[in-house]
């Protein structure tokens, strides 16, 4: 009795063992999380930039197999793997889709099917911000409140939404604060809607900016900065870097964010009246001390009732957020 | 027993006929509703454009009472009656507060006790607009959907909100969509915020931009017709009457509303993802068959999936949604 009793403990708790994948633009994380939400391994890398979804699957299983050996345990162990994508998915077929900031992931791919052949356990799939946001209403900044506006400032701007207690997913693709209006027939966006919030401040835009002021002549040392890393591309430790050595197109850039950060959290606020906004992502994470204040003070000045505002936080989870939030899709 | 049936029947009947008041910032329109949701007896007054709280109460109670006397009932025989109030409402308390287009309405009022006492039944009150956007979503355009977003088109731009089959009320002043930003720094709305769906669409703003253009010196019949109408302001008739005549004047205003309604609207739907918006208001009845079909056709543009929209229809209770909406408060 009490051998069958410790085998059915030990059965609980590699049922809640799990794993969870932060499939973002820029990198992909991979973590194994115990049943209190502990990470007990994790591992990370650059998602490719190139070779389509299925060249994007393979970097994603194998930096979950990662994580999986610094935990000590096989994926097929796992009581599940939750995936977090930066795009559509539909939750019953596990196909993804529509992923403007993947390469070449216009389109759809099995990507449920293909993990739980390579992992040997159930893959569930959610879109990145939207498990970003339960995962800071769960375990996070916005634990204790009924109606969360999850804002996250990273290679787009994402926004997830708890509302009432549950996910306001509408139709399927609610949340959309990037893609919400600023200035009619401003900036164009990576996506081609005109003067949006992620036109502004989203780290793709930014960099495209970046890169047509330096073509007319303007000094920088973003791009410097950017070869120093090794990176690719403009990542938040650049912009970070790029912020704290007072470069000036960085600063421009990024205070021309913020205003279009305060100005669509304040459009949104005034149509949802959350209880509280937390605000992520990687620049969100890298800049909370710095510009999210700023974004904070800013987003008063748009509200109907400033002298009623949410209350504002920075995600306390930081880079974590997103596999923590993506193993909630398998408990 | 036959006869305690008959009266048990009647009771019930009674119960459930009920008033409603829709309480708006030109017109108090009141009405008898049947428990079949007809319509038994009506009556309808402008507006006081002074006095302040009490002298709108003592309107909205004669208003009620002759729709009582249409009806061949007195108040007190009504099961409740419910009211449409055009700015802040405690439900629990009765008051009303913070009505901009309402005289000397800024702070707090009883109107809750002061209508029961005025009526000999129980009164219930909720925000005008959401009263009318859970009126569309029981028995007019929005019946049949689980998420509803209604946009009425007046005085101001309001905004309701169904979201899984239940109003979304947030902290209490969801829906603000009149609120949201369309041109960041651009034309200041009636409560001093730049750039919002109601500093372009509006009819009180509408009115403001009008008079400034005529003392630039403009032409237009816009105030001729005012006149002629007899009324205090350009109201949603005046304004129909001088696009039918094409005024200029009128023409480039209304196209100018169209376009911000057009980028309101897409912002709201990329955030909350609804299957239906319900377009209505005072404006948006009268100009359904001209304006609100240019309206429509302009979201597309500023939509993340313009190739999935949601299902956009005109408010089919016409100016009945508002009584219709507050009887549902005592159902």
């Amino acid at each position: 009795m009490a051998l069958f009793g410790w085998n059915r403990e030990a059965e609980r708790v590699k049922a809640s063992t799990v794993g969870g994948v932060d499939l973002g633009g820029t990198k992909i994380a991979a973590a194994v999380v115990g049943p209190d939400d502990s990470i007990l391994g994790s591992s990370r890398r650059p998602t490719p930039t190139k070779g389509g979804p299925a060249h994007v699957a393979i970097a994603v299983a194998e930096t979950m197999r990662e994580a999986a050996v610094a935990a000590g345990v096989g994926t097929a162990d796992l009581g599940g793997v939750g995936v977090g994508f930066p795009g559509s998915v539909d939750r019953a077929t596990g196909i993804a889709s529509r992923a403007g900031n993947l390469p070449d992931w216009g389109g759809d791919f099995e990507l449920g099917s293909f993990l739980e052949a390579e992992f040997g356990t159930k893959v569930r799939l959610g879109n990145d911000v939207q498990v970003g946001t339960m995962a800071e209403y769960r375990l996070g900044a916005g634990s204790g409140f009924d109606s969360v506006l999850g804002v996250f400032w990273g290679t787009g701007v994402g926004g997830g939404l708890i509302l009432g207690g549950s996910p306001w997913l509408g139709r399927g693709r609610a949340g959309e604060i990037g893609h919400t209006l600023v200035r009619r027939g401003g900036a164009r966006g990576p996506n081609g809607l005109r003067g949006t919030v992620e036109a502004y401040a989203g780290r793709k835009a930014m960099e495209v900016k970046a890169r047509k002021e330096v073509a007319k002549g303007r000094k920088t040392i973003l791009f410097d900065l950017m070869k120093e890393k090794e990176k690719a591309s403009l990542t938040s430790s650049v912009w970070a870097k790029a912020w704290r050595k007072e470069d000036e197109l960085a600063r421009d850039l990024l205070n021309r964010a913020v205003v279009a950060l305060s100005a669509g959290i304040g459009s949104a606020v005034n149509l949802l009246d959350p209880e509280v906004v937390v605000i992520g992502g990687g620049l969100g994470v890298r800049f909370a001390d710095t510009l999210v204040p700023k974004v904070i003070e800013g987003t008063g000045k748009f509200l109907l009732e400033p002298e009623n505002p949410p209350v504002m936080a920075v995600a306390s989870l930081g880079d974590d957020g997103g596999v923590l939030g993506a193993s909630l899709l398998v408990r």
